[in-house]
This record gives C-alpha cells, structure tokens and sequence, in this order.
C-alpha cells in the first residue's frame, strides 16, 4: 500500500552514536503523506532530504502546524517497541482539529510509520535509554498568503537517534508575566506556534539561571500548569499533585502514565489546581519534597530548585525519588523488561 | 550593495490583472537574506521560486516566524510610493523580538525591499485602489527539533498584485469562548502561529453565517479587541471608540493613522476598552450606527452587522459613514492625490 523508495546509501556508518545531540541527525529515510484534492494521497516512504516549497506556502506565514513526539525502543531480543502509539495518533488529530487540518487516517499513520522504523531500523539502538526519536508532523504547504486554512498539506515522519542523556540539573523559574496559552486558545494543541512563542521567555529565564519556565495562568500567575515541553508533578510530603488538563496545558502521555502507575501502587496522587502560593509555602515549610517533569524526550526529569519572584528555591536530594521510581517504572515498560500490564507496548513487527 | 540576479523571464504577460485572486501571484522577483554565523549576509534579490528545507527546519515544528503586510502604490505619474514602511520595519523586529528572532538591519529593509520594488515596478498597477501587496517574512531555518531558539534563519520579501476588491458584506461574530491571544503572549506580534490558530474558530463563525470574529479578551469575554487581520472601530452617535493597544493586540498602522486623522478633522474619537454589553446594548437602542475594521489589507472595512450570542444584529446603512470618510482620506494619501500632512509618503526612486 505505501510506495518505498530506498536509499541507495546509508549515513549510519558515519553516525557517532556516543555523541548525539537531541534531534540533530535523522535516519536515511522519511515518510511523506501530502493531502491534494481533499484527500490525503498514498503514502510514501523515501530518502530523507530537503523539502521544496514555495516561499508563500501558508506554513511560513500563518504557522498552521502541528506535531508529535513518540519514541522507539529496541529490547535484548532485537525486537522494537513503540509506548502508547495510539495516544500520539489521537493526539495530533486533536492538534490538527484545532489548526484547521484534516484528519490524518489511522492506517496510513500506523503503516507509515511501522514500514518506516523496519526500514531504519538499525538507527535503533539496544541499552536501557536509547531510542529512536520520532517526529510525525503536518504542515500547510498551499502556495498563497490568504489569510484562511490551506487546501493542501504534507503529512511526515522523521526519526532521529537519541541517547540516554543527562541534561544537567534543571532548575525552573514560575512564570511572572509572560504566558503560555490562553483560555479558547491552542495551548492543549501541539501546534507549533505555542513553542516559538516559549524561546524568548525561557531565553531571560536562562540568563537568570534557569533552565526552563514553569508556566502559570495567563489570567493570574497564580496556578502553576506545565513546563515548554513536560507536564509537572510536584510532591508535598508524600503527596504528588498534578495540574488538570484543560484547554490550556497539553494532555501529554507520560503524564497519563503515570497517574495511572501512581495508583498502581497506591501512591496518592491529586490531579488538582496547583497553586503558587501552596508550593512556595512548602518549599518554606520543608515540606515540599520533589519537583519533577514528564515528557517523551526525557521520561521523568527532575527539577533540583525553582525561583519565583527573585527568590530561589532548592530542593532536597532523596534517596527514594519518586521520580526514579516512575523513571525506572516506565523504562522497564518501554523496553520490554517488565510486565505489561496496561497494554502500553506495541510492537513493530 | 545588494546582489540582483534577474529573472530571465516574465511572468507578467500571462497575469490578468482584472481577476487576481489575494495573494495568489506573486512578482517575478524575490528577496532573500540569510541569518548564519551570528550575522544577517548580504541581501540577495533573484527570480521568484521555491525554497529547499531540511525537514527538520525549526519553523515546520515551533513557528518561530513574523511577517510584515504593507502595500506599494502608483500614482498618475508612475511614481511609486508606499505609506509608513517605517513603521513595517520597527514592527516586524518588535515581533522578531518576543520570537527570539535576531533583528533585521534597516538599511538591508529599506534597500532589499526598493531594489525589489524597482525592478518589479511594472507590476504596479496604476488606479485607485489597485496596489502590490508586499510581504517580508522570517522564518527560522535551522536543521533540528530541539526546542529553543534557531541559529539561522531567512529574511524574505515576497510581492503579489492586489486589486481594488469589493470582499462582499461583512457580518462579525463577537467571540464567545474561543479566544486569540493571552496576556504575556504574542498577540502583538505578526507572529505565524497566531494567524493558523484563528482558521478553525473562524470556520465555525462562517457556518453560522459570519465571515470573522471579533476576538473578546480571553479572561472575561466581555471586552472587544481586534479582528483576525484589522483593528475595529465603534461609531456610537457620532462617537467613535476603539480597543487601547496592549500585548494581546496588534498596533496596526492603518489604526493608528484614523486615529491621528479623527484628531484632525474633528471627530471625537476615544481609544478605550469596548464592552461587549455596551455594543449590543447601544445596537438594541439604534445608537450603534458603524463598526469598521481598519487594516493594510482592505484600508477600511465597513461591517454590516454582528452576531452575539445567538442573537444578530444590523447595522444601518449610512449616506455619510466614517468609514468612506476615513478610507478616501487614507486611500488619497497613499495615492498621493492629497497633502501628506504627516509625512506618512515614502517614495521609491
Ligand atoms: C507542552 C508540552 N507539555 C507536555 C509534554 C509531554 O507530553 P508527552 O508525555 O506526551 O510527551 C509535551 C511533549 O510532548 C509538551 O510539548
Ligand atoms: C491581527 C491584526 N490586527 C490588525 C491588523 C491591521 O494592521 P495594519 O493596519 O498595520 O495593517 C493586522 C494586519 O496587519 C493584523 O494582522
């Protein structure tokens, strides 16, 4: 069904694998879906390279886009794994609703995808925190500057080897004034307009000292939502507490994970409003003991302190994380070194 | 200074002017200038044509991309001459800015954007109401998805005929629960992502028989601010109000021009939050007598009418609108059949 076009060499030999940078070197092939005539035509799969467009293509102006981020995980047996694939192919038909894209079918999404990753497949490397790191994504590629969504689009997948890295200690800052998202907005969307919108903020933050920014509600900075590119779960005691989704904070997948391994295991967990105020309070108190990020990219990411209002705050260091645990939790999931019992795995075969 | 490389070819010949679609045809020119090594290169202006992009180019995954939207004019004479391109250039670096885009150099504005304009000048077309619609835009063209601010990108200018064009009746809908902007956000800025998210509410309003929204503030709802692409102006009695500028709005220049001519020509003009309740209350007592949208596009867009909801609304139909008012006064400027008392002109020689 998907048309293959082979790449006559591949860059794999010339690819040092110890010393990768997020998202920089992609494998030899890519898959391409372009929607013409109101259909999305046959997919197909050939040598990753540049794409031609012409400079009044409504991406370029009207950034009507959207993506994903999933990842690839080959086990001890050489056998490839994807986690949860079916909530990032929900999810960017949500994005794309909102974006005014048409709906990207599943058996094109799933077959793109699988021929893809067995083609590429010895980018994927085995050991406990490597991954193949995949990016599907659609843009409007219509030629024209009217102001309105686009008729023709490129649907692609590209995938990019990534390590298992240690991104230094990271420290956040809470939103003061600037935002993320607005209610009715798109911050729920991975549209790719709401990162743009994040590099000049997180950019200041960096030149305080902090790595990223903890968004807050535009309409107060008073509620504590998500980071740029991870959900945010926040440990008081021995109490964990997450923001609810809702139209402004992305319903990411590791989050849902592990709400769900959190009772599991009978940790308690509060999906509730967070308050600015109630961690800063903690964090006075004692009482706040972990901070941590969920994401594709990076699993759980710790978070070691965090500023508000020119003060700064730091965090203890535990023995018995919370975040390890569910690191350690999710990754025996992902690769196929535990048991499975949510149905979370899916294999590529 | 600048390096030209001419089309071999014109397109021209084969263009009908009298049935030009919006940004549709573009000139037989182009402007390009790369950002690489910390440095904006030397501007380039060659034959229109397609761009090759990496796929993993920053701006098909986080929008990191502004534009700019000005219009060139030719008098009786053939001079050519554009209205506040000033005012172009400050803003597409204040919009570069909150998208942590590297700013553009004046002199390599101003130079690209006349060299283009000469050589592309018999694409002008002369008569009230006709122009070149004129479009600079960055895009930010690094390899890569890791999520933060590119080390390279492209400045272009893109040109496309316009005709004078009646868009048909204007019916508005006041927005209910979508909204367009944050406080904090980017809604000031001519910033990509800001447009694409606007398509899907606006494709809604059009089922329900509205060709735009007025976007509301995303707290409350209860405030009106702007248009997708222009700014709005009330006429209660023979008042005018229109929405103060904040970080949710764009400045837009043909706003601010009425503004400065009410002053002029003595009508009372308030620049001050608009409610909702005072429209809707002020249109049941037939006190609301115009709305207009003002913008580079349309200059001044008289609306017919407005939905709020549920309930629709129409405007009368005036002999001495300010609207009309306004539009000859602007149109004569730009045109240069009138003084130019505020030295708004730029010509191009
Ligand atoms: C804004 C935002 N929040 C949270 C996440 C985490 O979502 P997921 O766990 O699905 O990767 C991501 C990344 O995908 C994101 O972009
Ligand atoms: C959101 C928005 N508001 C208002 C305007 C009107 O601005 P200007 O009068 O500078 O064209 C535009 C168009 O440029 C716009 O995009």
């Amino acid at each position: 069904m998907i048309d293959i076009q082979r790449s006559p060499s591949s860059k794999l030999e010339n690819t040092n694998f110890d010393n990768l940078l997020f998202g920089k070197v992609f494998t030899d092939h890519m898959m391409e879906c372009d929607y013409i005539d109101g259909e999305w035509q046959k997919p197909v799969i050939k040598p990753y390279g540049p794409l031609s467009l012409d400079p009044s293509a409504r991406v370029f102006h009207y950034g009507q886009a959207v993506f994903e981020g999933m990842k690839a995980y080959k086990d001890k047996d050489d056998r490839i794994w994807l986690f949860r694939p079916d909530e990032n192919f929900k999810r960017i038909n949500r994005s794309g609703k909102r974006m005014a894209i048409p709906e990207f079918p599943k058996e094109y999404f799933f077959e793109g995808l699988e021929e893809l990753l067995k083609l590429d497949k010895d980018w994927i490397k085995k050991g406990f925190g490597n991954s193949l790191y995949i990016r599907p994504f659609v843009i409007a590629t219509e030629a024209g500057v009217s102001a309105s969504a686009a008729n023709e689009y490129k649907f692609m997948i590209i995938c990019s080897p990534a390590q298992a890295y240690y991104s230094g200690e990271v420290r956040v800052k809470f939103s003061e004034k600037f935002s993320r998202a607005a209610d009715g907005g798109v911050g729920f969307a991975k549209a790719a307009g709401n990162y743009g919108a994040q590099f000049y903020p997180t950019d200041l933050a960096n030149e305080e000292g902090f790595q990223q920014i903890i968004w807050t509600d535009a309409n107060t900075h008073e509620y504590l939502e998500e980071a740029g590119t991870m959900n945010i779960f926040f440990r008081i005691g021995d109490k964990l507490v997450t923001a609810p989704i809702s139209d402004r904070i992305l319903d990411g997948v590791t989050r849902k994970s592990v709400i769900t391994l959190a009772e599991e295991y009978n940790i308690d967990l509060e999906v509730r409003r967070v308050s600015v105020q109630e961690i800063v309070e903690a964090a006075e108190k004692g009482e706040l003991k972990e901070m941590f990020g969920s994401g594709t990219a990076t699993v759980i990411n710790p978070i070691v302190g965090f500023g508000h209002k020119g003060k700064k705050f730091d965090l203890p260091k535990l023995e018995d994380s919370y975040a390890k645990f569910f690191k350690d939790k999710l990754m025996k999931i992902q690769y196929n070194e535990a048991e499975d019992k949510f149905g979370w795995r899916y294999e590529v075969k």
